[in-house]
């Protein structure tokens, strides 16, 4: 990457004025705490390269070396001060407000973790603890909002789809606009994008002056996939489980559109917990949508959960190909069902309390040659535990073959062994294999697909 | 035009409550006086029709000839009950509410023009009488506020341009929009559109939740042009000429994209009133753009300023080609000299009462013989006169090349004669020809151009 | 009155920002037109004097014979320059937003005066005329608002009353405001503004940030009778008849403190009004109230109406002594029923129009020796036509004892003649008594009160 | 106190929407923790009352004992129910507003404490952790806003004075409130209550919508003096050093009106304070004044002062008697200085960072025998530390008079034995005499004042 243009500038809140002691103020210049200022760098400039093109972490940093910012305690609050920003953040020298918005929130993320995170209050070794944090962060960030009716429509999927894709999802995202819905995304590029700028259009169609376009990200990845600056409302996670888990009790439904091996594993998280007894009789809509060009795609991911989870988990979803009216229509029709249910039971539009996830889908699952080993993948399991076995293998098979740790534990232990039934690893091949013929999960050196694993019956 | 999807619904005014006297509630009933109640049915139609990509106004009204719209006072104000609307303006039966606003804004103005313009208090034949009556229409449609800086841009140009020359207005609404500048056009699709979607966008990211969008339009081209929904601020002018008047004073600054014949005719409007002596010092950013593909286009159109209107009329625009940032920074600073003009001449932001406009063109001009005969276009006259009959000129001739009437009168009594130097018609001749040649003017039946006059010196 | 302390100053109007037209600031300059120039000068004058406790209108035009008002058109909207203004308008050399305000409502009704009245538009020979002209100059001021409940309460009475009822119409005025009800009054002190002070800290409890001081005034009552700065709305219509017309189509229902003479009269008024047959199922709520000392003066009001217009006329109102919540409670439930009337008939919450008023309602009485003798207020008379000349006989002979030129009439003419039975002009006879006795009625010179008339049977 | 009105009831947030956690209202729930839900329902029986006249806490504790609170989950957010609530917190039924926000404020403060004040991230030990607990508990209740200009306005002052002072309270808060200045009280009555009123009548003719009347209490006291229903933001502290750290911390200056002995000692707890050299170069304008009636008082102060802490001393205040502009002047222009300070300093506007409190003032005095023999008031010490010592002597000597644990001591182990200078002695023994001479301070049984210390030298 060239010489980037860069800029000095000086920034302060406007609007969302933060507040901050002299303690936290401390923390965060340099000379404070180094790790939690290289947390904080890191994300600022990310945010700050929100409006350019380039979508590799590490190409970012290092092309913006030189870059720091500095925090001063002011009459007025609090004032960021950045040496060497990447310019395309600014318009004729000033920074665009949605950046500024970003950052601030940023920064009171990063001080709420870091304050709050080893806290007595939370006991993050249990479930419930976990959850309390992850409801307090989202408090802290005011993303918790009582009074307003369930409207919050997640979108997953890929964050490089090709420009048919793209435009499909602003389609649908407008329909949803109309609706007066309200979008929350992974906060990158692509599907993460497209929804928010549909539905931007369509909000102001419809005059709503407030519409939500919550963007949910972690440090680790917030480089890799900046946030757009549609976005809103930003929040930063420490990891991803705890993120996963901001999607699925701070959103009503969730669409579902063409995207890699990240995406199909977090379709297989969200089967997962949905598939739980405990969690059966709750309304949670979701529907896997994409134009027509997309429809084998979202055919064979519905033939994979079919073949392995069997005919009952197709009752979880929806697909719906080439029709963004009616996904929109269905999808306004299932967040009524969620509003009758929490009405009913008492539980929180803003905050899906009765939503049960498994301890196991709230730890991260490190994938060893042990770890794989352990995974038992039967038909005979129950299938909500099969999910996340699944989601678990699919974790591995993902890192095997393009993840640099995966790839190396492969070339040092050989394939992993995994003990599955046959009918359930046959089509999780054919899945990936199509992945990667689809362009839709990129091997290193453009290899040729090769299993990183072999079934043990 | 096939049989449409229709609907009845009800509709109330939310946001701009209107309150209506019982003598107007009677005026707009189908009872109490025709025309009105005809007036308004056609621009409600008009209006219900903005989602459909229908652009011929008698297409629309044969194909909802059942359409109708009765008004009722109700305990909160007046309510609109519609039979057999087009459904395209309803979402899952709840009409748009960017629709539903126009639908009030054209009840408000229609109501206004009605009462007021055969009102002893405007001198209808003065020009002074003229601005003034343009001025209370826009107050009452609360256009004109103080307070605000200079910062609405005019953007003229064609409604059906080609997708390269509508993604680029969309760039360059972007760019307006990033610095905070309001939009405001014709309110029909295509150049009239694409600005304001940019500048939604744009205006969302840098958090302005009262970006302006306003749409100027007059009940005869209301039905071909439909207004875009983007369009949150409408107003109906009476006629052409105060439409055109409104632009000018409302607008602090112009933007001019690629169009056919009626762009060009709006070209020399303003340059025929920038001319004049009087206007000398009265800063008014012009700017012509596009894409590259349209650099010719606009090349020539600058030679025929250049060619018949001389050197010095060149300096009342620039040209910037495929540089939408450029653009917007052009506007931007021109808009600071306009601010700073107004500031020392006491002149207000909200109303351009210091630009000099003769009557002449405040006036139709009727393009018979008659009326062709007698301009004179002589390189000798002073710029602005030129311009102005230029302007008629330039009127006549596309009325006898594809305007009913004028093709009907050239039939009867041959071509016009216009008295004018060679040197001015041959590059109108020329400009003619490349309309044509790159489809901007469309001749009945496809017809290889005749230039519909001659020229006697 | 002593030399003033005045101030010279320069006022924008902020928040209600007004535009103005050229010709509308030609106007108002001291050269357009003298007349609109003297009424606007004197009106700003009243309201500038707003915080001082003079209460003689003319005192306060000689105390300030050089203030001068200057209107300019600047950039950002017009502005007004104040000379030798009263410098108690003003809190450390700025000007109290309140009077700003008031300042600038003056400018609009004066100039909406001006120019509609003596329009095409309006036919003020005919009661529907009138009546439409009321509801024109209300919407221009912004007072009718579509989508508010019936919530207005008008509260009539004596503008200079004493202490102990000053606190009661607080105390009213807080038992209103806890019920989040609007006051609207003639705004100036006593009556006028105590229920708006009261309501002013009931709303700030119960959080309301828009609740509405409605005061209606006219030009000569202006200066005497000063509006007081809790106003947040002012409207000034031309003439008296005009102003009791607004008050009874934009009130819903109306509280009646004791008062001198003129409250009665506007009592009787309101009853002539109701009493009409076409208005016997419109229902309006009428409270007459009082602290426990002012008893005797309100049971001696209603003797009087049961005495003169018959029992039935008693059952338009009731009478609650030193109970504010009970007040405010039975002024709550009126209003739900004038709510479920309106909602039934489709008729406007913010404008009463099914309220019958007959044109001798609005056109003002001339109280000479022939008008008096015309009258004839004879028991055998429909109730509500003797209550409309009772009216006009408390008016002229009120003029007789108190007025300029009623004395001057009595003086040369001896005393009016009036046709009218015994039973009907002694309780009159009583009333005015006891107003003398009371120091509600000044005469001049302190007189021993003389009837200004004599039976004629 | 006899059987009261009571009513039972649901309440929720609006506007301020609280959002809980499980976890949280379990701990709130009565079964949850004893404790919590104890001084919860000790805090809202004192809001309720709130509209009553009742000032002493058991009375009110003991006149409803069946009173009840619980909270539930709702779908929209937490909901209160309340049985046997006292009626006067209700109009019709429905909560007073401003009831309903303090409700959810102490809900908000009470949770907030206790989850954080337990927490490893205070330091309450050392000085700068209580200052950064303050801070937090501010943050937490949104009390703490960047942006704003120094405008808090502090009134410190007796909470049973006499009506002439209370309605010199009013004025100088109109005063206040016409400069746009907003109050913080201790939120009881008298004058805690008076310069709000005044305040709110002011704002209103302002027009200002977002004037701010900050109530700081206390759990041990809220009972006492419950909130007048005019504050808009209430901050429950843990205790009264708190309390008094976030009055200095948040206030701009101080106002200190006539009081008793509470009175006295802030004004010695703000001198020992603003004495410390660390504060010398740190405006704080102060600012004692009452009506006339109230100058003899003012002026035993003002001597009392000069007397023990030297003339120097009497340079941290100004004394305006009678003269409420002028106190609002003063207090403006203080402002002003505060402002630039801030601004040079680079100190926030919102929380006095700069401000040196020694632990000494943070932590409670405890008035055992023993503790006061270790003072020593001579005239010799830094006058800070004279005052110091003066606040705790001054503090033990009322509890030795009029409080119940004081007085038992003293019957117990006799006078306490001060070692101070008779310069100081002998005053500090004449102002409290004065005290009880003007009614306030009230001694058990209307006994004669009796000092309860002896002077060893």
């Amino acid at each position: 990457m060239a010489k980037q243009n860069v800029i000095n500038a000086q920034v302060s809140p406007k609007g969302s004025l933060e507040v901050l002691s002299h303690r936290e103020v401390q923390q965060l210049s340099e000379a404070g705490s180094g790790s939690i200022y290289q947390l904080f760098r890191q994300c600022a400039l990310a945010i700050l390269n929100t409006g350019a093109h380039v979508d590799n972490a590490k190409t970012i940093l290092d092309a913006y070396k030189d870059f720091e910012v500095r925090i001063h305690q002011q009459d007025r609050g609090v004032r960021l001060e950045l040496l060497n920003a990447p310019a395309d953040a600014f318009v004729d020298g000033e920074m665009i407000a949605s950046t500024r918005e970003m950052l601030f929130s940023a920064l009171r993320d990063i001080i709420y973790t870091e304050n709050e995170l080893g806290d007595l209050q939370f006991d993050l070794a249990s479930s419930s603890g976990i959850t309390d944090y992850v409801f307090h962060l989202l408090r802290n960030a005011r993303t918790l909002r009582a009074g307003l009716e369930p409207k919050m429509v997640v979108c997953w999927g890929g964050h490089s789809i090709n420009t048919e894709e793209y435009k499909y999802t602003k389609k649908v995202g407008h329909a949803l606009g109309l609706r007066k819905l309200d979008i929350c995304t992974g906060c990158g590029p692509g599907v993460m994008k497209g929804p928010m700028k549909g539905a931007t259009i369509a909000h102001a169609k419809q005059r709503m002056n407030g519409g939500r376009y919550l963007g949910l990200t972690e440090p680790g990845i917030i480089a890799a996939e900046a946030p757009n600056p549609i976005v809103n409302e930003l929040v930063i996670l420490p990891d991803i489980e705890k993120r996963l888990e901001a999607f699925v009790r701070v959103g009503h439904g969730i669409i579902i559109f063409p995207g890699g091996a990240g995406t199909a594993e977090e379709f297989l998280y969200l089967l997962g917990i949905l598939m739980h007894p405990e969690n059966r009789e709750l309304p949670f809509p979701v529907i896997l949508t994409g134009p027509r060009s997309a429809a084998a795609y979202l055919e064979q991911l519905d033939a994979f959960v079919g073949a392995t989870l069997g005919e009952a988990a197709r009752g979880y979803y929806r697909i719906i190909i080439a029709d963004p009216d009616e996904v929109a229509r269905q999808m306004a029709e299932g967040l009524l069902a969620v509003k009758r249910f929490r009405r009913e039971r008492n539980d929180a539009f803003h905050f899906n309390w009765l939503l049960k996830i498994e301890d196991s889908f709230q730890h991260p699952f490190d994938p060893t040659h042990a770890n794989m080993a352990k995974l038992a993948l039967r038909k005979s399991s129950p299938p909500h535990q099969l999910a996340a076995n699944l989601r678990r293998a699919f974790s591995g098979i993902v890192a095997g073959n393009v993840k640099d740790k995966g790839i190396r534990l492969i070339e040092r232990h050989g394939p992993y062994e995994i003990h599955g039934d046959r009918e359930i690893m046959q089509p999780l091949d054919q899945l990936l294999q199509a992945f990667v013929e689809q362009h839709r999960m990129k091997l290193p050196g453009g290899a040729a697909y090769v299993p990183c694993y072999r079934v043990v019956s």
